[in-house]
Order: C-alpha cells, then structure tokens, then sequence
C-alpha cells in the first residue's frame, strides 16, 4: 500500500494544528503596547509549539522518505501520534494562560506521549523489514529515548521549577532542531 | 477520472475535523486538578470521535486503494459521507457538554447516517464493476450493517440506559478498529 | 505550468471551508429538543451551503480534469473564485441569524459573484488554447449566466419575499447537482 | 529528496490561513445595513490580506516550480516563512479592529519579517546550486529588497499617518500582483 495518502493526511493535520493555535492568540482589546504585554507568554509558548510541530513534520518527512509501505498497523500508529500532537494546541494554551505547576507538567506529558507514539511509528516502520531503515533507527531511538527521558524529569520538576522545567523543553527542541545529518547520509548511501 | 482529488478532499475534510473537535477543548479557568475535571467527559468524547474519525479515513484509504476510477455519483456518494462526518464534532461537544438521552442519541444518528453514507459509497464504487471490489466488499458489508443495526439499537437505548448507548459506541468502534484483514488479502491476491 | 498544486490548494480551502461552517453550529445551551430547535434555520442553511460548496468542488475537478497548463492569469482567477467562496460561511451564518431581506441578498451578491469568478476562471483556461475545452465550455456558460440571472433576480426579490429568494437558491442548486454529462461525454470522446 | 510535501505543507497552512481569517468576521448583530458597517475596516484588511497570502502562495508556487531538490535547510527556510504567514490573521484582525499607530506597524512588521524569510528561502535554494534560478533570483531580490524597504518606511510612518502607511501596503501588493515574468520566461528558455 502506498504512503501517499498517510503523507497526505498527517500533512493536513500538523498544518492545521500549526495554524490553529494562532487562533487563540486573541485580539487585543486595544491598540496600545500595553494591550499587547499579557498575550507575551502564550506568544512565546506558541513559537515553541510552532517548533515541535515543525520538528515533527520534517522528521516525519525524513522517516517516510526511507519508508516504501506501509500497512494497517502504521497507519494506527501514525494517527496514535496525530492524536497527542493535536492535544498540542490545548496544552499550549493552557501553560500561556496559567504558568503553574500542573499546565506545565501538562505541556510535557503531552510531549512525552507523542515522542512515545512517535517511538512506537518507528518500531512499526523497521518491523516491516525495510532495511534502510534498521541501521539509522538505532541512532535516531537514542535521540528518542533521550528526549523522553528529558521530558520525565521535566513534568517531575514542574511541581519544583516552573522554569527549570520550561528550560528543559526549549533544550529539547533545540536538539531536534538539527537535522538527523547520519540517517541522511545512510539513506543516501543506499 | 482519476481518484487522486477524491482521497486529498476527504484527507483535507477528515484532516479538519479531527483537529477542529479540540478547538472545544476550552482553556480551564485556572491551574488546578479541579479546573480540569469539568473536560473529562468532553475529552473521553474526543477520545472516542478520534477513533471513529480515524477508523473512518483508514477505511476510506482501504476501499479507495483498490479503486482505479471515480465518476460523478461517487464524487457526491463521497460528500454525502463526508456531510454526516461534518456533525460529528458538534455531536461530540454536545453529548460532552450535556451527558443525557438526547444529545447521546443524536450522536448515534449521526453515526448511523454517516454509516449508511459509507454503504452507499461502497455500493456506488462496486456498481462502476471494478472487480476486484466485488468478492470483498460482501465481507465489509456485514459489518456495515451490523455497525447500523448497533447504532439503532444505542439510538433507542439511549432515552433508557445513557451508558448502555455509550457502552454500544465504544464496542462498534472496537469491531471496527480491527482492520479489514479479508479484503486486504483478497485484494493483494489479485 | 503544472495543474498539480493549484488543485491541492483549492481543494484545502473548500475543505476548509465546508467544515468551518459546523463551527458555527454552537453546542445548545441544554439537552432537549428544545434547545436544538433555534439551531434549525441555520442547520438548513449549513445543508445548502454544504451542497453549494460541494457543487463547486466537483465542477472544478470537472474543469481542470480537461486542463493540461495553468498560468499566472488562471492562478488569479481561481484565487479569486476562491475569495468570493471564502464569504460563504459567513453569509451563512447572517442568514440563518437573520432571516430578514438584507442577509438573504447578501447570500445571493456572494453566490453571484462566485458564479461570475467561475465564469471568468473557466474564459481564463479556455484562452490558453486547450481545444477540448472550446466546445464543451459553450454549454457550460449557459448554465452559468442562468445562474447568474437567477441570483440576481433572487438579490431583487429579496426586498419583496424572503422565501422566494431561498427557493431560487434551492432551485439553482438542484439545476448544478446534475453532473455536466455533456462535457464529461465530450472530453471522453477526445 | 522530493519537494512534494513541502509544497503540500505549505498549500494546507496558506489554504488555512487564508480561510481562518474569515473566521473573525463575526455575525453581525442584526440584519439591517447599519450592522453591517463597523465591519467594513476589518472587512478590507481581509481582502489585503487575502492578496498578500495569495501573492505568497503563488510566488512560492513559482519559486520552486524551478526546484527539483529540497534539504533540511530549506525546509526550516520555509517553516520560518510559514510562521511569519501564521501571524497575518492575528495583525490584520488588530489592525481591523484598531486602526491606530501600533497595529498598523505591527502589520508592517510581519510583512517585513516574511518577506525577509521569503528572501532566506530563496537563498536557501539557490545555494544549492540549481543553476536556472541563480539568474532569475537577481530580478526578484530586487523586488524583495525594495518591499522590505518599503515596509520599514511604512511601519515608521504608521507613528505619523496611519493612511500613508495603510496606502504602502495596498502600494507593495500592487507591485507583487503582476506575475514575475522574467522569471517566468527565463525558466520556459531552459
């Protein structure tokens, strides 16, 4: 079965996610700086968001790119990490609104499953037996396990340092930021 | 005609439905544990219209794989299906807002109707004579009716047992998130 | 050029355009029919736009199925097409508001017009010289400039009877949910 | 690696960002004219924005019709315009809804910053040395760097006249509307 509609389809849902939650950046109720300073926090939050989701859909490019077929159960693991990608917006608006202890746990726990899902799309893709695929996976799980990890500690820490906790989601992003150079270079050596 | 806008609306359509549903996902008032009690039937809900949704574009994705050509009555049989889909978000928030007979039981006439939908679509392909469809799709059509006879039946339940019409839901959707092994088969026969 | 993305970007934004009209069916204050009863005019409204979007869709795939090359000027005119499509949740949602004179023209102006910017999308493709369209776009227009006719005439009547004008929306809707059978057997013959 | 998805992310945010922005133009509180005109700024920095978004869209289009390879640089070239775009909707309802100094240069500097990423991208994928765009990109930096200039000369002016500001914007779109013919052509000779 061909990938194209699941591309498609997981296109569609992270650009709408992306663009959604500018939605909740509200007018402001008037046209002064001073208007403009409570919305600082969401706005911060939406540009970080902005980048997981960006760092989701070009990993998710760089996965399937290596990927020929995919079958019925990658087509559930995929819409299982849509499903926590979606909870995105609402986490994100939440932490904007309320910068305490439990929205920002939230915001990780959410970033948590959907490495996990994310995690699991992987395992599903290399159970199919497209070899390309084995070898890179190794390196990328790391990078995986790692951030998961990293996510664990920060929603522990929420409940201690709010900004411990957000430091350790921008340090996160930061890491996914640049590009998987080694899987890039073994699929083109194919 | 080729089926290639067919399978990108209804990825665009499902794609936004799937996502709009969180936009009911209202901020909580506060930080707290008890600001988020108040979501969860709304977010057992969008747990549950996820899944639907979700099983609602694999399936799609199955029937279409193994169709070659679309005309015109599949292209409206198609917006009809997607029309009842459409509702789906506002059953959702409604029965998530207002746990009683009657919000539950539109939930089951919507999905009832957009089951209908899907018959009808897999009827119009299967009229095109596109062969392959035929032997399977007798397969799929039990299902679908018995998916239809179970919304009824929660339909009628739901003015006496809310929670026997919800338990009918959940047990529908888990008959159907078991992917359609027969036809996959008999089409990579062919 | 290629026809490739000016369909992928069309059909995003009447897919999006067909599900944001839902969004404005806001979940009843209760759970009782009551409460579904002042959601019935706009519901109806929702259907007929529905299907108005629908008519679109299915008509442009029409058109550009026969269309090899697009330029800058076909760009523009569909954007424009795309413009006046934009409107239509939102005179939707005014009439099944207001179901007094003004919305009611104001739902017919926006369908006039995204009939006209049809009619110049089509005289835009028929100018690049593709001959197979030449012919079948002789009947087409017919239809068109019929259907710009009865918009205004129905913009008029708006100011005299409210429900004539909705009956000539209905009446022009049923005369586009016919498919184009001549065009399709014409290019079929090509 | 493709460009398909690249152009398939940008369609779905751009599609989205174009309709989204309808969604503010809330139902007017009653039927008669008078409701109507408090919409009427809002209303035409809709359409502005409409045509920004569109100018956009079909530059873009333009732009990598004469690519054939994508990396991870560009992706993040167009994920940093994308975001910039994602901020229309939110200073063209400011400006909408006040039309004093701050918002009018707010809207002028998300104009500026996406133009300024329209013009990473397309150094982004002139360093990869895809010769047919190297000459005509010379062209259309010029257009660039004269909007960007432009755009800082209106978002200084909007703290003396709001209208000289409002008048270079509609200016900016005006010189985009016209297709890039050299481009155009130069790529047809290759």
């Amino acid at each position: 079965m061909g990938k194209g509609r699941l591309e498609a389809f997981s296109d569609g849902v992270i650009a709408i996610l992306i663009t959604i939650m500018v939605l909740e950046l509200k007018v402001p109720a008037g046209g002064d700086l001073a208007d403009l300073r409570p919305m600082l926090p969401l706005f911060i939050g939406y540009v970080l968001s902005f980048i997981y989701l960006g760092i989701y859909w070009t990993n998710h490019h760089h996965m399937l790119h290596a990927t020929e077929r995919v079958d019925g159960r990658i087509l559930w693991a995929n819409l299982h990490l849509l499903f926590w990608l979606s909870l995105v917006p609402f986490v994100t608006n939440w932490m904007g609104d309320h910068f305490t202890p439990l929205p920002v746990a939230a915001y990780g726990i959410v970033l948590m499953l959907a490495g996990l899902a994310y995690y699991i799309l992987v395992r599903s893709i290399i159970r199919t037996g497209q070899n390309r695929e084995l070898a890179a996976a190794v390196g990328r799980d790391m990078k995986s396990v790692a951030s998961i990890c990293l996510y664990a500690v920060a929603i522990a820490l929420a409940f201690v340092s709010r900004w411990i906790s957000a430091g350790i989601y921008v340090l996160v992003a930061m890491m996914w930021l640049v590009p998987d150079r080694r899987i890039e270079s073994r699929v083109g050596r194919d």
